[in-house]
């Protein structure tokens, strides 16, 4: 059986570190990423510059990204703005996506959960209009720092209004890294069944020391593509509660142990992390790429 | 639910740090604890002061020791000369340890497996005779760094040998990270299963990240007592592969989220571990104590 992961640390992961990483370096790393396996990967984010400066070369990476077959290139975009950048830089897959707190999505996109679920309508339009393959997302699904508890309920009710809008992908996110394996295995379940042929794609933060065991959890419930960043890239030791994605290659190495297949060489992008540790000067959450290349010690 | 956990921040944790901890240090880490809702802990290891320099003051720890009632007070021992330190310390609980690693065994305690079996005997005979409440471990029982996977009927056969010699409770340990929660689910509940009514103890290591996903496929096997480590205690910057326990503060959090009660105090907890970050320069593998006090973010 096959599980795929969907690389993040080259959008979720740089947007948090301290420095700018330039264009032709992130090129680089896509490049690197897709030899070591990544077929699908998410190169920038749309959203205002000022906002995310590490984000201000979008147009600038899709320009001059070497395409390779059979891989998608990603893009977020979180208002109908993003969706005309990313339309005019040439992507064909956007992820689309909206918070399931009323909170956090006045705070982090100024629009009430009402409002904002009426942009998402018209973000999706314009994609289908220009062919675009959407993934449709829902961010803090499973808590948030401002409201607390999400209730499931809710949640399945934005669910199900993707899915009606006709999303080709749905995308739950712990952005905050706040759900628990039993809550978010239940959820997600109930997810996978109402999405039918659509596949459900699951986004994971390692914040509370949770973000395996939802993995394991999400597996359980029928889950099959993940988000995760090399390194778990995206922890940054200055705001320390804003800790990465669950790691490219431990979760690939967790997967694959467990019988799955993911087609990723877990020594090559281990490779990649060690040498974003050089760049940064500190370790990232990811704790295989600290252990390859140790000849002392034996991996399963 | 109740869910137990053991603290280990004292033995496993301090046992590959750079420093020594002074005794009365120590001292006050336990009392500390204890008053933040431990009722297990660890607090020496009676092996050879050369060989594991931080635990030469065990019996110094034992003889200063304030009891509080009700709790439990556990020293590791792995030979029978370390039965006889701990029951002359008076100590009324022994973690009594061997491998189900040959080269591990040969390595660590030079004894063959089957030299190791027959010393293990001597050491619960001599517990017993002591009326000392024996905990009956087996080390690596996950996979060995240097053998690489350990089969799992091996690992039932140590089971029943341990059950045989009447070991009061049964303790599994993935000294070394590799478990994957599929595996280790499915063995840790046929050991649940043999073991009847004989308590069975979980030690988890996040050396590949994968401690908190094997604590919850624990959990679902029946397993309700687990090995933690404050802050994850025992990770140590200079030997990369020796990743700590999984950090008492993140279990309680991950495991109280899921509805089980464990009377501990998460803050209390989180509050040591960042005073021994402090004490040791680095922050330690627990993600929890980082965000505690930050009254930014809400928790669950």
């Amino acid at each position: 059986m096959k599980v795929i992961l969907e690389e993040q640390g080259l959008r979720d992961g740089l947007q948090t570190l301290p420095i700018t990483i330039p264009t032709a370096t992130k090129l680089e790393y896509v490049a690197r990423l897709v030899a070591a396996g990544i077929k699908r990967i998410q190169i920038a984010s749309f959203v205002h510059p000022k906002l995310v400066p590490q984000m201000a070369d979008a147009e600038a990476v899709c320009a001059s990204l070497v395409r390779q077959e059979g891989v998608i290139y990603s893009g977020l975009v979180l208002n109908l703005k993003g969706v005309e950048r990313g339309v005019a830089a040439g992507l064909d897959h956007l992820a689309c996506s909206i918070s399931a707190s009323d909170t956090h999505s006045q705070k982090n996109a100024r629009l009430t959960l009402a409002e904002a679920k009426k942009a998402f309508q018209s973000m999706v339009k314009l994609s289908q209009e220009h062919q675009i393959t959407v993934r449709g997302g829902i961010q803090c699904a499973f808590g948030c720092r401002y409201e607390g508890k999400i209730e499931a309920q809710h949640v399945l009710d934005m669910v199900d209004h993707h899915l009606d809008l006709g999303v080709d992908e749905l995308a739950l996110a712990d952005s905050t890294g706040m759900g628990n394996p039993k809550a978010l295995g239940e959820l997600m379940e109930q997810v996978v069944e109402r999405a039918g042929k659509i596949p459900v794609v699951l986004h994971l933060h390692n914040t509370e020391n949770k973000g395996y065991a939802n993995l394991f959890a999400a597996l359980q419930a029928g889950v099959r593509i993940f988000d995760t960043a090399f390194g778990g890239l995206g922890g940054c030791p200055f705001i320390k509660s804003a800790t990465g994605n669950i790691a490219t290659e431990d979760t690939a190495n967790l997967v694959h142990q467990m019988g799955y297949e993911t087609d990723l060489d877990i020594p090559k992008i281990a490779a990649i992390s060690k040498e974003m540790e050089t760049t940064l000067g500190y370790p990232l959450p990811g704790q295989l790429y600290q252990l390859i290349g140790n000849e002392e010690i034996k991996m399963i």
